[in-house]
């Protein structure tokens, strides 16, 4: 799928002809919403622009709902208000929920006027829930039964239209509390007087509201079953959620990850205004630049040693890069074992030895490979030796930090995968810098 | 979910009791064969072997399928040959497809010899395809019927116990090519003698097994359905892929994504020997020698310069840092973009135009903040001028190499997640390094 976007990428910017009705159907043949939303996100500003009006309006609503907030909010506002009517007249629950961030404030309120009542009361349960909760993703159409219904009752349902993901019937008591799940298939050759909750699949566990978006995907990989119900604390039956949406969510989740671990936002535009984006990654560099300025700091202490031994400033990179990237194998280590919840206080020093052993291991080759090097490339004996206990001690220290500070920043509730790498290569820069250049000072000097 | 993990292994590693069968039900208590696999391998590797042999017989094989490869070995090398010969006797096809890494061929051969003829052939269609594609992971538990079938038929086979994940039956012409699916839902209320090729959902499209994994998750983004047909090049149907099965993967694949930034592997165990470990690790510590000693032989080309003005020594890792996370944000934001399928040869120029723009300005910013703090640091408004003119510089270079290092990359068929990162660095920590000191060389001195 992914190369057929970048054909299509191709023959929309490439052409010369005017991008009227005509061409985008031919290019955007077959295209699902999500598909537009990608192709849409791939222009740059103009040309997403004079795009989107060839958008069908039919299809505009769905491609919003796909697409990323930040590329998003200028296509919403450049509508007319006669387009922005048409748009938000008829939303469900569920969109509206999807769309709200992009919308402005006083154009949520018209669109919930318009929604019908069902729908307004279900938008308004979902935005109570917070942006990592289930509740928030809820899906309303579902089948629902009373508690004491019959086989010929579920029968008569099913032979309507049916909510994709349709495996389950799901019960429900007098006040709406969720009573039980009953496989669709279950109902083939059974009596039509039959009461549905001898039918009842036990072991179904509904997905509480309350709970994270990770708890959910785990969920789904133990349920055998498209799609679970969602209860709120007091167990009514809220909707479902389906494996799709938590596949969808599993993957948004990586993705906001990686971006942020270069201090980058999921929802951030490809084509983002320069200035805006100028303005977000400052600072990240800000950040990046105090502990650059710590490192400076600290060679800074030997300026003396420096003037005397220039050696020491040319070698002074390798030190740092090898206790950094030692350091981060340990650390990527962690923060897998950590997300998967295998580390705890009590694994953790056989951890520790593990690692530093591994830590000394490399530590010893490298000293030695590194030390020939430097002693025949400036012809010094000492300064072999002195470079070679420096990367030995720094690639300990980076073995301990890279189990210690995972563990600590996980203790303190922040993600390590954020500033995990960060603090880190500080800690192996200064450490470097410091025992290297504090060993020529002693030997060289 | 993975709180509970870590209460257990807790539990586990804490207790002065022997661990017997009695303790264990205890600690495992209602634990999936996945939550077992994950417990074991954050035990160290001898707790780890003493609570492998309380583990349930019976469900020893769903462990180890669940295991990573490096913590399963060993446990399977250690079985006496009664047990082993227990474990591979009635293995179906998938199970022996996911174990065969970590048994010995002999055991494989084995496994096969017992096996039913018709699992044996599942096994070895599905051993042709290789590791990354669809047919290798076939589920063979489904139903399937000729498409001369009528409703009927369909009702009787699905009175019968049934797979998980069942919402279709697939049917087959008699040479087994695939004709179409069949939703269970749309049988309800049809006559028994309707033939069932008038109920199949024509919106389905079957697999090839030949695809990809990755393939199988975008489909599954788009269809609605909770499993989907696998087929040949010839139109023969294999088996089904689940979506259940999709998230699984994917789960992998970004596990494995992360590992493989660090030049690690997926499958490594978090207790692996240490001697293993640091014979793994040394490869990548390797690599990023050679570029570190790339940098040092930029700075030694200017020894003189550096004699002289000691400052230049102090602020070295500035400029290289700056230029590494400036570049190291465009490279992430183009790994995102090339995963999508969103950057092609007709986007690159704009795109190339917003991140240098973008790096300029930040560049500028910085250059200014660093430069005052540097001419403030070693009272030398040269110095300052000097480092912020470094500055400008080097985070330009970023912004070109952290658009064109990852498309060339891409366009020689290496993931730029993997080495985009290691030879962005070292672009900038070079250009950063002769940059500065070369300006210092001729200003300073």
């Amino acid at each position: 799928m992914s190369e057929d976007i970048s054909q299509r990428i191709e023959q929309l910017i490439r052409s010369d002809e005017e991008l009227d009705a005509a061409r985008y159907a031919e290019v955007a043949e077959d295209l699902e919403p999500d598909q537009v939303a990608l192709l849409l996100e791939s222009l740059p500003r103009d040309e997403r622009q004079e795009c989107w009006e060839q958008v069908p309006e039919e299809q505009r609503v769905d491609v919003l709902v796909e697409m990323r907030a930040e590329a998003r909010a200028p296509l919403v506002k450049e509508l007319d208000s006669r387009t922005l009517d048409q748009l938000i007249s008829g939303l469900d629950a569920e969109t509206l929920i999807e769309l709200g961030e992009s919308l402005p404030d006083d154009v949520v309120d018209i669109a919930l006027a318009r929604m019908d009542e069902r729908q307004r009361a279900h938008y308004e349960r979902s935005a109570q829930y917070d942006e990592d909760a289930i509740g928030r993703y809820v899906d309303h159409d579902l089948l629902i039964l009373p508690q004491n219904s019959r086989v010929r009752d579920a029968e008569r349902l099913l032979r309507r239209e049916v909510p994709e993901y349709t495996t389950h019937l799901w019960l429900v008591d007098r006040t709406g509390r969720y009573t039980g799940a009953v496989p669709t298939l279950s109902l083939f050759g059974k009596p039509d007087h039959l009461p549905l909750v001898d039918l009842i699949d036990d072991e179904i566990e509904p997905l509480s509201a309350l709970r994270s978006l990770k708890e959910a995907t785990e969920a789904f990989e133990h349920a055998e079953i498209s799609a679970l119900p969602v209860v709120d604390e007091n167990g009514l039956l809220l909707g479902r959620m389906s494996m799709r949406l938590a596949l969808e969510l599993l993957h948004e989740q990586y993705e906001s990850q990686m971006m942020a671990s270069a201090g980058l936002d999921e929802e951030e535009d490809l084509f983002a205004p320069v200035m805006r984006s100028s303005r977000r990654r400052a600072t990240w560099l800000g950040i990046n630049l105090l502990t650059a300025f710590l490192a400076s700091w600290a060679i800074g202490l030997f300026e003396g040693t420096l003037q005397q031994v220039v050696a020491l400033a040319v070698l002074m990179p390798v030190v740092a890069s090898m206790g950094g990237i030692a350091g981060s194998q340990t650390l990527t280590l962690m923060i897998r074992g950590l997300a998967l919840g295998q580390i705890t206080a009590a694994n953790m020093m056989p951890l520790l030895r593990k690692e530093l052993s591994v830590g000394g291991l490399n530590g010893v080759l490298w000293a030695v490979v590194i030390g020939i090097v430097a002693s025949w490339w400036f012809s010094s004996f000492a300064i072999g030796v002195v470079i070679a206990l420096a990367i030995v001690v720094n690639i300990a220290v980076a073995a301990l930090s890279g189990v210690l500070i995972p563990i600590l920043l996980d203790k303190l509730k922040i993600d390590p995968a954020l500033s995990g790498s960060v603090i880190l290569t500080t800690v192996t820069d200064v450490v470097g810098f410091v025992v290297f250049l504090g060993l020529g000072s002693l030997f060289l000097l």
